[in-house]
């Protein structure tokens, strides 16, 4: 087993054996706390925070099934005390969690709206094949597609073959509503689930060449007849249930594995 | 130019106090070399790169005028070979810099969409008071705000009594158009000029209390009969000029000064 070396990167170190370090990232405090009890895992103490004094980003972490498990969310807006969800607060915490911990496998798993018209009902689970961004709109030749940020996800046929999760292509923008423009991107970009974090998560997992994987829950119908905020707050307890037990799912049959097990 | 001021006497605190760490943001590369030509800034060699393996943001380095003076930008698409524009590269190599070189001022320069019915022309430089996002939609109570994130930029009262800069309100998003509804949000941010990546230069910045100051040159104007993109690109060479001459001056005017005197 070769040591690992910065040089080799997260990958190449995941690759030379099985896999030890996971990093679960997570936009909303709500989705977060289930995970957190269910790997019994402990708040990372002040004065060993990984990340900078100012940052409201918050880690917890805990040894569960012969993996290291470190669970981050962006926490609180110090101002204005709600979840730091977006693309931005997403990449970032990524950004500083993967250069702190180099994890073998990050685990992207949120809530997310689904597409009806595409076959997503309230509850479902999701692992993304792809995803993209839907409000980067950039109308010059290659910026365009630069905006739109279109990539493959880590593909894990092995997971898919054994649990019992739906497949579909994502994508990601800062809003929780969904205007003309948007809903033609989005459509555009062939998803059936939308968020606000995924593509960005996935920016910085490629970039930083660390496999990435997201699992999604349904709590709204985004091509429905309620409105997007009410569903998604009546929903959001009871489906982050279903993420809960997913997530659980898809980090139990990580245990023990090589990244190219999955 | 005045000796800078300071009541605790002439010698030490102006010493102690005297800005000697700028860090200038930049969006793309076009906007950057005028910049790297006049401080006679040097590419920073791969073997030292404060950024991680994978990132292909740049930075060039130097002394001015007593200053040390880092010009970072997020660098090329490594896949489609286009500048890395938008809010999440610009908040990731924000991050990166003010982690690695701790600077004692950011400027982020660049250009911007200019909107008439608030007073701006076409090669008009802006020092922005405020920072907003106008595609960053969240209709749930105190979510709405955290998405615009309004903010105050640091004030610089001297550079905008001795410069000839106009001020404005500065409104952010990912896209290069505008539809209806961000041109509705940028109203409501009361915004002068609208930029790719102002506010979230500006989030990282707050976060890691590093004073920010955002400079940006009018290249188009968003509320014209001209479309954006073809405005943009025309005017994109001659009024980065106009930008590196503002650039310029307000870092001149920054050489041998305390914080508190800007």
């Amino acid at each position: 087993m070769a040591p690992p070396s910065d040089d080799s990167g997260p990958l190449g170190a995941a690759e030379a054996g099985a896999i030890s370090k996971v990093l679960i990232v997570i936009a909303m405090q709500t989705e977060a706390l289930p995970l957190v009890n269910r790997f019994r895992l402990v708040e990372a103490a002040a004065q060993e925070s990984i990340f900078p004094k100012g940052a409201p980003w918050i880690r917890y972490h805990g040894e569960y099934k012969g993996l290291h498990i470190d669970l981050v969310w962006p926490g609180k807006d110090p101002v204005l005390g709600v979840d730091c969800v977006g693309t931005v607060s997403a990449a970032l915490v990524t950004y500083a969690s993967i250069r702190s911990l180099k994890p073998d496998l990050i685990i992207n798993a949120g809530t997310a709206g689904g597409f009806k018209a595409k076959g997503a009902v309230i509850g479902d689970v999701f692992l993304a094949s792809d995803v993209a961004f839907h409000d980067r709109r950039i109308p010059i030749p290659v910026f365009d597609m630069y905006g739109i940020g279109a990539r493959k996800t880590f593909a894990t046929p092995n997971i898919l073959k054994e649990l019992n999760l739906k497949v579909g292509k994502l994508s990601t923008g800062d809003s929780l509503d969904m205007p003309p423009h948007d809903e033609s991107a989005i459509l555009s970009n062939d998803a059936t689930i939308k968020d606000m974090e995924g593509a960005s998560v996935a920016y910085v997992a490629d970039m930083l060449s660390t496999p990435a994987i997201f699992v999604k829950a349904v709590t709204d119908i985004a091509d429905g007849e309620k409105p997007t905020a009410e569903e998604f707050l009546q929903n959001l307890i009871a489906v982050t249930a279903a993420l809960d037990k997913a997530v659980t799912e898809v980090v139990d049959f990580v245990s023990g594995k090589c990244i190219s097990d999955l």
